[in-house]
């Protein structure tokens, strides 16, 4: 089964030196994982931007959000030579036992008029608020559902990672609805539409002791409160999926089932895209999952960078059978491609 | 600060010897962490029975729920010599990379006149069912509210291990509402009353990489889906509790505030008891916190055993100033001890 991603040839559409720092001291070092959508007749695109200071010779820093700093941010310095600093990879790191992140993350819109050139605002659209975004915000899903555009989300903070949940009509005004599933979670989409009497969302708790990195479905009146929790996909081993997975943008309504498109990294954390098909009526029931990746990180930009060999996506829209599909490019830059519905089906080989 | 538990001199009150195994070929092998409730002017515990098959020189066997087996249940034997097999603690193993423990627990009725002795039903009255039960039922809350007892407890499987919710009236038929705490989730208890027009609970993600296992509570509008969830305690480093914490019985309504006791580890796994004080209007407000605990394990009987130098309760029932405690003693019988609620508030040295 080949890569079926058809690829823009501008990619990437966006790059860390296409967005302002949102600060004086602060460097965009990571443009990735944008939610997309459909808004006005414009496509738009809800970026993560991580930043963090210059890095010194002898120094890591890195920003963390602090409501008593006057300007919001406060910066933490440790020596690189002090024996309680340990690196875990490029992205986190500890001190004396207590892990940080390497940058400070936020959301910020970008626009287009026709889904390939875009414009990010001049100033972050969200910042992390309160106790459960010291360490900010990241990898933001859209869904259009009933008028209003709901936003999930990653908060990170010294008390753990879960998912969050914003609401907004005009993109000006947000409303918080709080954490909607606690740590450790993330990679959670709310699908387009009802399922019976009840909304219904992916997500991925990290499970430990038991269970692991798995896609979880779960069910809810109100989309404020969440249950009947269920798991759906398990990693599998020996194959490219093998180390964790997790769900991309909101699943896509077909005849054939609700079509999800998630990914997965082998032990090396090298990150592919696969689909999943869901029954219509009941999404706890798995139809198919592909095989072999239908997209894998084989573009330069997709193979280097600041975590290589990552495709990792949160964000797409959709027109008749065309997918267009915004990623994150070795955790670094913003690409697209398009897909086809028909073909995503025909790979799962379905009867 | 002193151990301020009065333990029944007739501890301990169960012991594995007393319980019937639920088929042949089974031992039950610890008896613990039982919920308690009142019930017709009797005193009711939900006990954890944790069984497995007699041991051999040359293998490790373990049961687990299996619905395609007759009885429900079937065995899974590995050599002991096998590269594969890699042991954890008494309480857990792998095998090939997949994880299991080494019993299975199902949850069964005692009952008692006076709250002292206690006779256990003959057969389980709550066994592992479906996908989320697979490595069975653990550790039982039950709180009385609104004319229902409504039990939380630990559903273990292949999936991870989480919170399911099930209610009764009678302790005869039992309703199940699924998982309402994804993975990795446990301790979880349910308020005896609304707060404001939500009800509430605690419960103790384990979250990795950022954050620990620390406590959380939850609001919900109908006590089957929850949101709003809000960290409420961390582990404390170079303390009684910096390895890991987890709420106790439903917190206990008292005019300074919702009062929790709950268990905390050091870095060598011993458990003791301490206190929590919750503002009444706004749980996720921390009034009080013991420093020292309330309660450590300093009987013989709860120094060995299964799992030594473990106190853990999840279960007590309150006649004015007095908790009656109802816990486990290192994880393998079931004890009792009285506690003083104004005894518990002036340890706790709030104005």
């Amino acid at each position: 089964m080949p890569d079926i991603a058809r690829r823009f040839d501008t990619n990437p559409i966006l790059r860390p030196a296409d967005v302002k720092p949102s600060r004086d001291g602060l460097i965009v070092e990571c443009l990735l994982n944008p939610g997309a959508f459909r808004y006005n007749g414009r496509t738009g695109l809800l970026l993560r931007v991580a930043e963090r200071p210059h890095q010194t010779e002898t120094t890591v820093s890195t920003p963390i959000i602090d409501p008593l700093e006057p300007s919001g941010v406060a910066i933490l310095e440790f020596k690189k030579d002090d024996p309680g600093l340990v690196y875990t990879d490029p992205r986190a790191f500890s001190h004396n036992g207590r892990p940080y992140l390497t940058t400070l993350s936020h959301l910020r819109l970008a626009w287009s008029d026709d889904g390939v050139h875009f414009q990010a605002d001049e100033k972050p659209t969200l910042m992390g608020l309160g106790d459960l975004e010291g360490f900010g915000m990241e990898d933001a899903r859209v869904t259009e559902l009933e008028g209003q555009y709901h936003i999930t989300y990653t908060q990170c903070s010294a008390s753990g990672i879960g998912v969050g949940y914003i609401t907004t009509r005009d993109w000006k005004s947000f409303e918080r609805h709080g954490m909607i599933f606690p740590p450790t979670n993330k990679d959670s989409a709310i699908f387009p539409a009802k399922v019976g009497d009840e909304y219904v969302a992916l997500h991925r708790p990290a499970a430990i002791y038991l269970g692991g990195p798995y896609i979880w479905v779960s069910f809810s009146k109100d989309l404020r409160y969440w249950g009947r929790h269920a798991c759906i996909a398990h990693t599998r081993l020996g194959m490219w999926d093998e180390q964790r997975i997790g769900a991309g943008a909101a699943p896509i309504w077909t005849p054939k089932g609700w079509l999800g498109i998630y990914h997965g990294a082998n032990d090396k954390s090298r990150y592919c895209l696969g689909a999943l098909l869901l029954d219509l009526a009941d999404p706890t029931k798995v139809i198919a999952r592909s095989h072999d990746p239908i997209m894998e990180p084989i573009a330069e930009y997709e193979k280097t960078g600041f975590f290589g060999n990552v495709v990792f996506t949160n964000g797409h829209v959709v027109d008749g059978d065309t997918i267009t599909m915004y990623y994150g490019a070795s955790d670094e830059i913003v690409c697209g491609a398009r897909l086809s519905i028909e073909e995503i089906l025909a790979s799962l080989d379905i009867r």
